[in-house]
């Protein structure tokens, strides 16, 4: 009992900050609407040891600092991320980096006519958008992502062949549904980037590979949609998945004297498969803290 | 104390089940994914008063009904939770009525190359569409609807003019961003409709009508837009509303040096302000029990 | 098409008013911890066919009307609403009405060496209770309530001799577990009441009669439960329940060499039975529009 | 271009299998309710990179594993999944290691007349019990935890004295609210452990120094909270935090002339302080993979 007790890692910040930002420079706005997290990293043995805070850049100001900078734009939340990281880094001394991330809402214009209106908006709602810059030193990541994108495919999924043991009862099966809702993050390796662009050219191309992939697993399928995209875009050296399966289970409609030749199907919720994996270049650099802050991934 | 205690309104039944029908007549597969939920109305009494099963059709067997009339298709909510409600009040003397709802969730195909997959989807999230069929002995309503589109429009919107009392603080504003999630049911004054094509437009005119409406309070915004599908809905005789105003607040940047022209908002989550109202035909006939199972309205 | 249209019921406010009251007479503090939702009835055509504000008290006066009471302590939700609703309805002529609820969050005191610490709190966590005041020109009605008590039976619980169709498969059960998360609201029939002392009692009796009644149906044991509290407290006319079956399934074992006497169980998510029903004495006085404003009750 | 793509770091099991074990070795029953979620490490490339299922063992089979080992009882999350974690790496030559987690809720047995119910219980709904155990190759690590005991001091509680910006707005205050949800994982140094006995003791420590702790920053009590418990638990080696600052504001009532001595205040939702830190012995052997699953903390 004679240890030493000390402080381990740790960071503080400000979560969830909710900026919604207007660009009207013309009558046809822009929208750009971000949920801002930011997390300080540094010496912060004093405020923890002694409630000393002389060093301790309150949560408020952080949370000011971001609507501040919203005023300027915010471009894409990779770039509204670096900025605020450079700031908090390069003013004070204490912070010697952090983690800074958001998740982004996507909006379309209302449809007036067969035109989108200039100033009306109805949220697309189809998947969360996300970002995360971390900075250690004079080092940069740039992670982006995505969220809650739900797909389904009701052919073209087999899945057999499995190991079996004295507690395996599932059949193998040669024409499953395949639902899932990818959850995925990629790790640039440049930082000039059209960041918006590449997004959704990455969305593209996830939907197309997980529509196009004849699927033997689900593994399979994630592997194949973090290929796709490494092969198109070079700018990309690491892609993280996590992919409930979502089971729909065919129904046993034999005891009503009705066959069920994979039409109706209950979605289950509870217990689903999880299958994570990265997906990567041999040759890339080190992924150093990039991933650090990024929760929800192996 | 010598009060005879009885039963009073009651009603049960299974709730949330879950049912996808893939339509596979042809190699273009299509997708219905509803929740559904069966409550049925009758003499109830033994069970509750003497644990007496004799009159309880389980929960479970009205699961079971709704997979297996999956299998003959869906083709829209509203049908099938009509056959559904036939079926238990026609077949069951001690049925007497009953409410069916459901939730269903939109799907759309991933573009390959342009084109929609034959099988593969990708789920919209931006509403959720709803119905609800009520029986009672020979009277059928039925009920349709949407939650959670989410819409802003970032001008167009004033509110000023107001009461004010010892209470008040609120300063009157001539540019406001106006953002709500709708949520609106509609009453039907007949069957014979394409419910599909129906629901299609009404909600294309919602969103039309948020756009179009220069906006003096939300109240006026709900009403012009139920008074817009009415007049161009014959078929329907009601619509409910329940829009919480979505408060996005101007964000003071004058401490920062800074000022602020309705760009940069700070989204709030709670409170938020609720407008729940009802626009209909003067003539129209008497909802009856229409709205007894439809909760969220005043 | 040449029909009037019309407004119809409607009601606003502002919802999910969060306050939290420190009482400290001494050093021993009391918390009080509210989610208040006032919504106004009255005459609000103006408001909505033209965008008159004039008759319009903004919700966020209704806010600031609930932290300026709030000062004055709560005592009870119930009292704290109905001072909320005379003011608003005694004030302003165009109010003719509303209602005003709220959920309080149940807070106890950290235990230190035995005993209870004066200003240092832990949410208990059990139940939501819940409270709703109508008031309408003259006429006053209090609805106390309960919410997300979850309890459970391992044993002591039946289900068979039900009605059996063709889309029958369960199998009667003659010991069960009874597994629900009771929602129960009860309609007072007079205001001098010791509201917070009552909701207590109540609360033990629901929990006392849920464990003592031996359950041949989930029908069965919230009858007995509105019965038991009735019995006890003249001041109570009515009481509703809505009760999921949170059905837990045995899991077979069989495939894997064990037995599963009633030990094992998969806790389902959905589908869920859902029950239904109030309990009242059959003298007591209409209930009015009680019950108007309390969503999720048949 | 030519670069080679890799699968990189990898796991896939069943996430959230819902088991509840009744134990009734006599009338008075026991409960334990568990949410488990099993995943594999090993060699997987083949079916990421050909669909080739030779060497999974299906997430299906997984969850029958959770079921059959329920079979011989529970006793605690921790030795639960010990268990679990030995049967798949002991047994299948692919699996080279993994993560077992659940999440355990609390159950109470109800009181009738002053004595708990044999078979009756309800959920206690406080803090929601966590454990984590990994293994990889033949090392062991356990962690155990608590997430979401929601606490709250009235008074005892500064932030004062900290570092300031031009984005600073912040007033220091000398009596605040401090509230916060507690999530914190403890790590083990040993296996030969009561681990239901030692929850007990180190969720009572940490309530005991939330509140006799008086707090100048919620870092500060962060950090008292861990050390205590080091002091008193020599079988653990570390105890990470994350602590969200939830903010109670003072409203300001002088707008209604009333005066507000810390007594009424708005609880807000977002955005919110978040602290996050780990306590440690500066001795302690290193923590290894035992974090490697452990997501939500810095």
């Amino acid at each position: 009992m004679n240890d030493n007790i000390i402080l381990g890692v740790n960071q503080y910040g400000k979560a969830e900050v909710r900026v919604v930002k207007v660009t009207r420079d013309s009558a046809r706005h822009e929208i750009d609407d971000l949920n801002v997290t930011s997390q300080l990293r540094g010496d912060f043995r004093a405020v923890h040891e002694e409630g000393d805070n002389a060093h301790c850049l309150p949560t408020d100001t952080q949370k000011n600092t971001v609507y501040a900078f919203a005023r300027d734009g915010i471009r894409s939340p990779e770039e509204f991320l670096l900025r605020l990281g450079r700031h908090f880094t390069g003013n004070y001394e204490v912070v010697s980096g952090g983690h800074w991330s958001a998740e982004q809402y996507q909006w379309q214009r209302i449809a007036v006519n067969g035109t989108g209106h200039d100033h009306a908006f109805v949220r697309s709602g189809q998947e969360t958008r996300t970002a995360c810059v971390t900075l250690d030193g004079d080092q940069t990541w740039v992670v982006a992502g995505l969220t809650d994108l739900v797909v389904m495919k009701s052919t073209g999924s087999e899945f057999h062949g499995f190991m079996e043991d004295r507690y395996t009862t599932l059949k193998g099966a040669t024409d499953r549904i395949l639902a899932t809702a990818v959850t995925a993050r990629w790790r640039y390796n440049r930082l000039d980037i059209d960041f918006n662009e590449v997004y959704g050219e990455v969305k593209r191309l996830l939907l197309e590979t997980f529509a196009n992939t004849h699927s033997l697993a689900l593994q399979q399928t994630l592997y194949a949609m973090g290929k796709r995209v490494l092969e198109a875009h070079p700018e990309i050296d690491e892609l993280k998945f996590s992919m409930p399966n979502k089971h729909h289970f065919t129904v046993d409609l034999s005891p009503f004297g009705l066959d069920n030749p994979n039409e109706v199907f209950f979605a289950a919720d509870r217990p689903y498969g999880l299958i994570e994996a990265s997906v990567l270049r041999e040759q890339s650099a080190p992924a150093g803290k990039a991933w650090e802050n990024v929760t929800g991934f192996c």
